[in-house]
């Protein structure tokens, strides 16, 4: 084969970046792929506004079907996002024999299983390394680089504009809705950035990891979400002084034959590998029987590094449609046949130390009475920081736990809230100090 | 192919760690290969001494030549190290239509080009995942998951004894030779672990690192190596007071159409991603020019992890050898056949900052007579620190200074020690930032 012809669906942002590379870096793709790969068709709804890059106006569409149904196109590269209509592109193609690369978390999170289900079953390639950590290339590490393996964690900064977000609180002591704007301002984030500060991004690419780590086929749904939105700059400098920071985390282990699958803010050491990735950047912690401790860490987002994701895919493919080779690793092979997957423990099972700030008037007997409800948790504290009194208004009394049950703790954090001399919601941050 | 056959030629400490990796991981191992991997024949030397894993003595055979010739075996698996007879033995396994798993690094670093073609003569595949970075699969990184880009910089901490050594000494203020010690008698270190520590085994993997990030065929010799040995407690002091720490890295860089390649002792700012690399773990850090700035970090070198590496090797060629098909990814990708490379920069042409400790008298004017030796050199210092007078004995003058020459650099130093007042060598220590 001479030649891969490429289809590109979705002209935006990323599709735009991947033309770009394709266009620019033309040599270096020939000679690692060794074939040429071309650009032959790019469908989008918009053909008319200009892009940064220029290409022949022949090989615009409208039409996604016409990259689908086109016989010299051997690699569809669906950049549309959401789920409806690229699921059914992605299946189409599929079905008429195309190798698929995409970069859609969303789709491959709350439909994954379909999807690598059809691509086994028509024999086509499913590449999808853009679709978590941007340029990071955290799937290949996973179904490759450590497929010798038994994972037993993952753990990491899976959404760039929250680490954002989290990165500049503390360094200027500003509250968590101006430091949004500025995101927002500065295009670093959607507006409203709601499915970045609630969770739901790194709970989609978490669920990625999932099924590929542990080849177990996770649900979405079954992933716990919190986000950052009520942090406020108090916590972080609280978590400071205890020698933390905050970081949002999505976190899976296996414990005890189950799986725990949970995104929400976490305070970690300040020495521990995560805690140095700052601003937009991700970073993925893994533990493996053999392999032990590793980290991947690269910015997760934008048009540069997830290009660099989805044209490395290309040339993968095009190495083995080269070689006219059939699928070597087909999508479904980090899955056990003969295994239904871990279960997901739920959340009330959780075991972690605790991070408490209650907001509670400075009155004889309130720390006594909180310990006394934590006691009756089976909640034993380890530090607690009580700050001098502000006339009339409530004081900040910080804990941090021993180990507690999830369950016990959110029993006594609902006690806590009701009493008379607490003003405000007790704010809890779950402690990862591996 | 039902099963794939692997002949292990070398059963010492990465040998057995491979062969008990093969056996205890062997369901989620032929899962992910999709076919039975099985061991078929160790060879070593010493096949007396009991290891920690136990084989079946039918197994074991103190001729390679069993292995190499074993017509059942599809992947023979080089883990003697050296270079003399372990090239003989992949050459002749390749020769015999053999695919290849190595960890030598030695072997590829200084004799890598005649490897690299034989592999591609025969048609053979050659891995060789385990040669840098231990378990971290930073090969594949850059021949799969970085295809796409234009690497730019790599930059690591790629020898684990020093980067240990160099941890060990601010934490506890003790000297050089008392921390090698140390790490010797706890079986972290050779004894002496004089490759690790003079810069040897970094400069080996960074030639292998440098042949596929920049498809640039470098010789090891051509590799500027300094050793970590003259590095006192005090310059790591005085690094911290800087706002530093020191770290032995491995950095090749494009500048101006030409390569960078050293392996010295560096100075990195303390919230730079390395900094945090601590004891016996590596990271590469890199720079695409899509993909940015991206780190891989996790134990270099060890039994487990080195077989982690190796077993992921095994498990892609089955993957290969099972589908019948041919190469996908021929060792000289990353070339480019009608480039004959970047030529690599002489270390006097180095443009840098620089750490200088002086071990001055403290006379009038010596910081003065110092500093117009800079000055003469073109060389403009941005800090200084100089500590109070110790009675009679020598102080030591600590400067920063602004981005000089090389040759510049060296030439003031000896100038510096020609000094009646200086009383020691002058330390030089380069600044990295980036």
């Amino acid at each position: 084969m001479s030649k891969v012809n490429v289809g590109i669906i979705g002209f935006g942002t990323v599709g735009s970046g991947t033309v770009e590379a394709l266009i620019e870096n033309r040599e270096i793709i020939s000679n690692r792929a060794g074939t040429d790969v071309i650009i032959r068709k790019i469908a989008d709804l918009d053909i008319k506004t200009k892009r940064e890059v220029v290409v022949a106006r022949e090989l615009l569409t409208t039409r996604a079907m016409d990259v689908i149904e086109d016989p010299e196109i051997h690699i569809v590269v669906e950049l549309i996002g959401g789920v409806k209509a690229a699921k059914e592109y992605i299946l189409k193609a599929m079905e008429g024999g195309k190798h698929v690369v995409t970069a859609n978390k969303a789709l491959l999170a709350e439909q994954g299983q379909e999807i690598y289900q059809t691509a086994d079953r028509y024999g086509g390639s499913l590449a999808f390394e853009a679709s978590v950590g941007g340029g990071i290339p955290i799937i290949r590490a996973l179904r490759s680089g450590l497929s010798a393996n038994r994972i037993k964690t993952v753990m990491g900064i899976l959404n760039g504009t929250s680490n954002y977000i989290l990165t500049r609180m503390p360094q200027e002591g500003e509250p968590y809705n101006k430091v949004v704007q500025d995101a927002v301002d500065l295009g670093l984030a959607e507006d409203p950035p709601t499915l970045d500060v609630d969770g739901t991004d790194a709970a989609h690419k978490l669920a990625i990891l999932i099924s590929i780590a542990f080849g177990s086929p996770a649900s979405f749904e079954e992933i716990y979400r919190e986000g950052i939105s009520s942090l406020t700059p108090d916590d972080i400098r609280f978590a400071r002084e205890l020698g933390y920071c905050i970081k949002l985390l999505a976190i899976s282990r296996v414990r005890d034959g189950r799986l725990e699958a949970r995104v929400h803010p976490a305070m970690i050491p300040r020495d521990h590998i995560l805690a140095n990735v700052n601003g937009a950047y991700n970073a993925i912690y893994l533990d493996g029987d053999l392999v032990g401790p590793n980290l991947y860490y690269g910015l997760g987002a934008g048009k540069k590094p997830t290009a660099s994701a989805v044209v490395s895919d290309i040339i993968d493919l095009a190495r083995h449609i080269r070689s006219e080779t059939d699928v070597i690793m087909p999508p479904l092979a980090h899955f056990n046949p003969h295994d239904k997957g871990l279960l997901i423990r739920p959340m009330e099972e959780l075991s972690s130390e605790y991070y408490l700030r209650v907001s509670a008037l400075d009155k004889p007997g309130v720390l006594s009475t909180i310990a006394g409800i934590l006691a009756d948790q089976q909640i034993s504290i380890s530090s607690v920081i009580q700050k001098e009194r502000e006339t009339g208004g409530p004081v900040p009394v910080v804990m941090l736990t021993h180990e507690a049950l999830e369950c016990n703790v959110q029993k006594a954090v609902s006690l806590i809230d009701q009493l008379d001399v607490v003003m405000d919601k007790t704010v809890m941050i779950r402690v990862e100090k591996r």
